[in-house]
């Protein structure tokens, strides 16, 4: 026989065996005094839906509603989108709880709305495999509500991408110890610098420029592009006054020069070779342990640049995880935080990668 | 022996045998009395850079310049990138010439930089393969300047990509014969559309919607994007007001909602199946031959809707290009004319594809 609902601010209540039924063996809701136990809104649906649940009473109108009736009601924020992913997930074999007190003890922070637990658990067993956030196609994220965990993109046409989040901070061993030379003849064009004639090693070792082909030369002459040449500048490599080159990349590409050149600077410092990302979309793509051009190998990272203020669209972070996938690259985000005009300025690396639960 | 140019406005002059030397015989320049020739800078510079001519003299000035303090001078607009796809092209065994009198006689129309001559062809030979516009992949281009012809884009590092730019109107065969149910019961939730059992065919043979899975219906019971709902409730398919359905999407999207479903509706009557691209970061995928979803076959083409006055950004061209090249799909931007509040509008296909010269 199959029970009823009782819908009452927030929750449906369920009496008679429903703890031992729907509860203990599968992981629906919070126990109440006795059997009883409380559904939240998008597990009742779930239960309407499956049948399991025969109706669901609404306390204040006495109304008796079944799983049309209860869903056309849209109970709660992004009742829609919730509802889809939950099914989805169940549908796979995980349990999943909203992530709330009394449903999980230690409900994770942040923008959280379930708590997903290992596969073959439940709410009882203390253990979360990971916090899951929710949004539909058309919800932006701030960047600084991204967090460890799970993203789940509810498209228009109710298909569900997931995406696992995590912090990646790039390190490698590229340059390590390697000197750069000093003081390259160099010239300062439109929006790249020509470096004539330097050592081999600042591209064969250090993979700085790209080689003017096709001229004989006792070394090849090097494009750098605004960035190379500002960092290479910097620490005399070249005979151009940094500060004029700076201005130079500020001219062509406005502030994003700045933000740019800073996590340029810090993969470098950090032995990661970042080359332009151009034919990707992104900013950069980097070798984690370039020891010579010739063995170059792939390169594992597409990195994208932003203000740490910046808003994503759902959208182009699919454009972007599924292109770095394609190349079987990780896609990572660098959040720059200004701290003013010295610009001195901190990192947050996040990497998104495409998931199947 | 190697001859000397002479730099005065705007073209580099060289007599002396230059005539059979530089433009009969390898299509560099234009013919002037006798055996001189008229060179454009990006000439002069690459005579200069392969050693063919031995330095320019400036005509103002007297100064002998080699090919580094040539480039040094930025001669004329865009030098430096022209200067790269050009010699690119010539490494590949092409002859190109500027896109202008008296260079070519009759010059492609547009913001066309350079004429490209079919492989051993010359600017004599009255045949061009197709107009080239070369830009940085800093500099913008409003989508009217888009052109039949090739667009190169020279990254900040120097590298060259190339895409095909052709005009590209879907058409299909999608749901010829087929007439639409009536008045089908539905719910507008929040950001989608649910219908109630309708016609098994609504979604076997003209794909419209996502089944709501898990659960025994006669007729499976579909989500519908609100596109999908607008159009089918235009319609009369669904007991829902068009109306309501249609502010709802402007509502939760905005001003875009009315271009996509202009878009939309453009490809249902071409025969053409449009789902959601939200996977591929783009607007639709679509299906030009559905006889049913059993064997759907491959979604040809990846669209992406703007207004008519947008302005692309080479670094998203090369993003959406590149994403569509990778999965097998040609990337397509639709281009939507507003004619004013009737919602009349029309509608320009681009296509954009990757080109090896």
């Amino acid at each position: 026989m199959s029970l009823e609902g009782r819908f009452d601010d927030g929750v449906v209540r369920v009496g008679s065996d429903a703890r031992q039924r729907y509860h203990d063996s599968r992981g629906y809701g919070y126990p109440l005094e006795g059997n009883e136990i409380a559904l939240a809104p998008v597990e009742a649906a779930h239960l309407l839906y499956r049948g399991d649940l025969e109706a669901v009473v609404d306390a204040a109108s006495g109304e008796r509603l079944g799983f049309r009736e209860f869903i056309a009601r849209e109970p709660g924020e992004d009742f829609g989108v919730r509802f889809l992913v939950y099914a989805d997930l169940r549908s796979r074999g995980f349990y999943l709880s909203p992530a709330a007190e009394p449903w999980v003890p230690n409900p994770p922070s942040g923008e959280a709305d379930f708590a997903v637990f290992p596969r073959g658990k439940g709410p009882r067993d203390g253990e979360i495999a990971y916090a899951l956030r929710i949004i539909g196609e058309r919800t932006d994220i701030p960047a600084a509500e991204l967090r460890e965990g799970v993203l789940a993109v509810v498209d228009e046409e109710s298909e569900i991408t997931y995406f696992e989040i995590g912090q990646r901070d790039p390190t490698g061993t590229s340059g390590a110890d390697i000197t750069l030379p000093e003081n390259c003849e160099a010239d300062l064009l439109a929006d790249r610098v020509v470096v004539w004639e330097p050592p081999l090693s600042l591209y064969e070792q250090t993979f700085y420029g790209q080689p003017l082909e096709g001229r004989e030369y006792d070394e090849p002459t090097l494009q750098c592009s605004l960035l190379e040449a500002t960092y290479l500048a910097e620490r005399g490599a070249l005979a151009l006054e940094a500060s004029t080159v700076r201005e130079r990349g500020r001219e062509v590409e406005g502030e994003r020069f700045d933000r740019r050149l800073t996590v340029y600077t810090e993969l470098r410092e950090r032995g990661v070779v970042p080359k332009t990302g151009y034919k990707f979309g992104a900013d950069f793509r980097t070798y984690a342990d370039v020891e010579s051009v010739e063995n170059l190998g792939h390169s594992e990272l597409l990195v994208r640049v932003h203000p740490a203020a910046y808003v994503f669209e759902p959208r182009d972070l699919a454009l972007d995880v599924r292109l770095a996938h394609g190349v079987r690259k990780t896609m990572v985000f660098a959040l720059v935080e200004s701290n003013g005009s010295d610009g001195d300025a901190g990192i947050e690396w996040w990497s998104l990668e495409r998931l199947t639960p």
